[in-house]
């Protein structure tokens, strides 16, 4: 006899513990961009190991050169299956801070028009996504008094900034963590009460570019005309990046974007995505993207640039007639099919170079560098996770495309020859990276619930 | 027998507390763009005031909606010149702070390559400058008991931010400060050893330009592409202000550009300006001006358009995927000739418009609106304040252009229908508005004899 259903009924009992257990990890600002935070980022990892180890992990941390990895396992006696699960604790800064409406790591529940949610920085992105995960194991440990299959947990401290440790943790650890499938809580699902499954994920590059011209600060009124502005400068470059169509003017940019497959388009077009209300939900009205591209095209398979950050002279009240020596950009791209980042990245800096005068000097700094990724659509895992889900939700799953990157996919792919399946609980307006980021407590519970039951489904499969 | 021989001894004397009471007032953070340093304006003035009082003036501060003005008087029996002279306690913001080799509002007296120099912030600009007027009337009433002829010393508070409260200062008060000719040390010499007046002061118009898409954050991978980006759009539209020939591309920007008249030009040549050694002095090589237009024509005789600031998205260290809701600039332009600064701004913020997406909304606010300022050649005080000044130097003293803007000029040419010479003794290399800002011992000593040579130059003349 299943013990699935004892299991789900010890979730919908324990939520409100569970629940708990997300407020205290969601009060630790781990914030992994800022190196103001680097103790809290520890702090987040030890609590993330200390859980684990209560349920009946074997739990530690790994330390790297940035934050630590927690890496856990449990393997019970008898399993035929083995998967990895994969998270991170780590949490983007929560500015602009003004337009939070309750401190970011203090987390308040509310009500919303879908129930109660959480509100909070990384209530979705990603500690209440991973908890998920978590919760639903404890609930298999403490009814069942072990899990249907091997399980290795390994959450990590530096998606929001790069997971630039995670190289030399594949060399050290890829060994320990390898297993045969991949499970990342991470993504969203198609809407609120339909599930989905990331089969796609788009690449990242990020740079930072910042100019230099004069070697001070220059008063506009007594040098404006001969001395080189870098803010100008600066400003004409990134305008070059984009044409009239809204395409990217980078050289070689669209090398390896692959057309849609003609029943891939089909399908898509049959999801009847409103353009209106995604955009409309964030106060704009018309893609902004390539104008020949529709907007799901723009979003799932179509790369883009984004400038994410400039700054440079006086940004203060009031007016300053100052010549700044520097001025500076975040720029990122996000890629799909076969781009390869590393020569977008260079093709990109030589473009920026020659759109600048001699007389500025620019220096650039890498922040990602990561390829898209296609998942297999035939696997019997992701048969076996589709069903298990409908089994929770009521409705198909839907197997979607995402616009984000997850770059540790590739890795897995790459270092460790796993496939992933891309699993969350997320929603849209759940505004991660935003002010006010929130989870619905539906989505945690259900989550929990949801990941119970795929959890022996692969045992199954 | 003339008195100023005994002045001129006195000054000389008097110089270390003459420098003392100048260290005092360059203690006094007064940056009057910050609404935090609204009471250290106040102190500013009060400081002045009462300088003023116990040289003998009848001083007191003026209210207005702003910063106080000091307003003071003084009336010798019998003297039939009556002068204003003009300068302003306020000062810019130091930032960036970190670029200062001591603190900002801290003045250090260190060695520099023409002798001993003042670092502080406001050094030169405005309070070093004020003061050798400030000393040069202390040392008149002391030593002959009088000034030579009657003065009225007007010392603002908003110059660094646009003199908002001005034009209500000079409905209510414009009668009680109007005099024969108005006095304002706030400019260069031509250099080290060269005396100048300043006949031509460009305009400015001072615009901040708010570009605002989504009506929150968003995450650049789930929202990237269709979702407009105000930084790519706001760099878009800057961009456009320039075309290839570095031409402002603003229609109408350059009706009422005069062309230079050609004894003028010829003049200009004559002064063999280095360009080199000018653009060198701060890391440069190249005039980046209009591309048809010597160094000199893009300083003294263009106009310009700078962006002064600029800020969006993430700015923080490290990367973080975002699509902001807003960016934001601040972009000045220097006004020649009689171009019509309401007019441009009408055309900026229509062109601004324009170049945006439908999508993106903007708002403009304006910090200046002045126009270019012409002084006439031919005056008997012209030529007396100059031949004052080469007594004092040893050599001629050169007419000159000057790049930067004075608004007040204009004002009192326009409301009170007074001429102005602009004597300064401010160098090149002073870096006001940057950081470690300087102002030359020799710089302040000479002034100040300079100023009470010219007052009885303007007595007599």
């Amino acid at each position: 006899m299943s013990a699935l259903p004892t299991v789900l009924a010890a979730i919908d009992q324990e939520l409100e513990a569970s629940l708990a257990r997300l407020m205290d990890i969601l009060r630790v600002p781990s914030i992994s961009a800022d190196p103001a935070y680097r103790a809290d980022c520890r702090k987040a990892a030890e609590w993330t190991a200390a859980e684990l180890k209560t349920i009946g992990f074997d739990a530690r941390l790994v330390e790297t050169s940035g934050q630590p990895v927690v890496v856990a396992h449990h393997r019970p006696a008898g399993a035929t299956r083995h998967v990895l699960f994969y998270g991170h604790y780590d949490v983007q800064p929560p500015d602009p801070l003004e337009l939070w409406t309750s401190s970011p790591f203090e987390p308040q529940i509310v009500e919303g028009p879908r129930g109660q949610r959480i509100v909070a920085r990384g209530a979705s992105d990603d500690k209440g996504q991973f908890l998920t995960f978590v919760e639903a194991a404890r609930a298999w440990m403490t009814t069942a008094g072990s899990l249907p299959c091997a399980v290795t947990v390994m959450i990590e401290g530096e998606e929001e900034c790069g997971s630039l440790s995670l190289p030399d943790f594949f060399k050290t650890h890829g060994d320990e963590i390898k297993a045969e499938i991949a499970l990342v809580c991470d993504t969203n699902q198609w809407n609120e009460d339909t599930p989905g499954i990331t089969t796609t994920l788009r690449g990242l590059l990020y740079e930072e570019v910042v100019v230099t011209a004069a070697n001070r600060d220059l008063h506009s009124g007594l040098y404006g005309g001969p001395a080189l502005n870098p803010i100008n400068a600066l400003t004409r470059a990134l305008a070059a990046l984009h044409d009239e169509n809204n395409s990217v003017a980078v050289p070689g940019f669209y090398e390896g974007v692959p057309e849609l497959p003609a029943d891939v388009a089909a399908n898509w077009e049959g999801l009847n995505f409103d353009v209106a209300s995604f955009l409309g939900a964030v106060g704009l009205t018309s893609p902004a993207g390539e104008k020949d591209r529709t907007a799901l095209q723009q979003l799932w398979s179509r790369p883009t640039c984004d400038i994410n950050g400039i700054v440079g002279g006086y940004i203060g009240e009031g007016s300053k007639t100052v010549i700044p020596s520097k001025a500076s950009a975040k720029v990122s791209f996000r890629l799909v099919g076969t781009q390869d980042p590393e020569r977008i990245r260079d093709s990109f800096r030589s473009f920026i170079r020659s759109q600048l005068p001699s007389d500025a000097t620019v220096e650039f700094r890498n922040f990602a560098c990561a390829a898209a990724q296609q998942q297999p659509l035939d696997g019997s895992d992701l048969r076996a996770s589709a069903r298990a889900l409908k089994e929770e939700w009521g409705k198909d799953t839907a197997l979607m495309g995402c616009g984000a990157s997850i770059p540790i996919v590739a890795d897995f792919k790459r270092e460790l020859g796993m496939d992933t399946l891309l699993i969350g609980f997320a929603l849209e307006d759940d505004a991660i990276h935003s002010p006010n980021e929130k989870y619905e407590l539906t989505a945690f519970h259900k989550g929990i619930r949801s990941w119970a039951r795929i959890l022996e489904a692969l045992a199954k499969a």
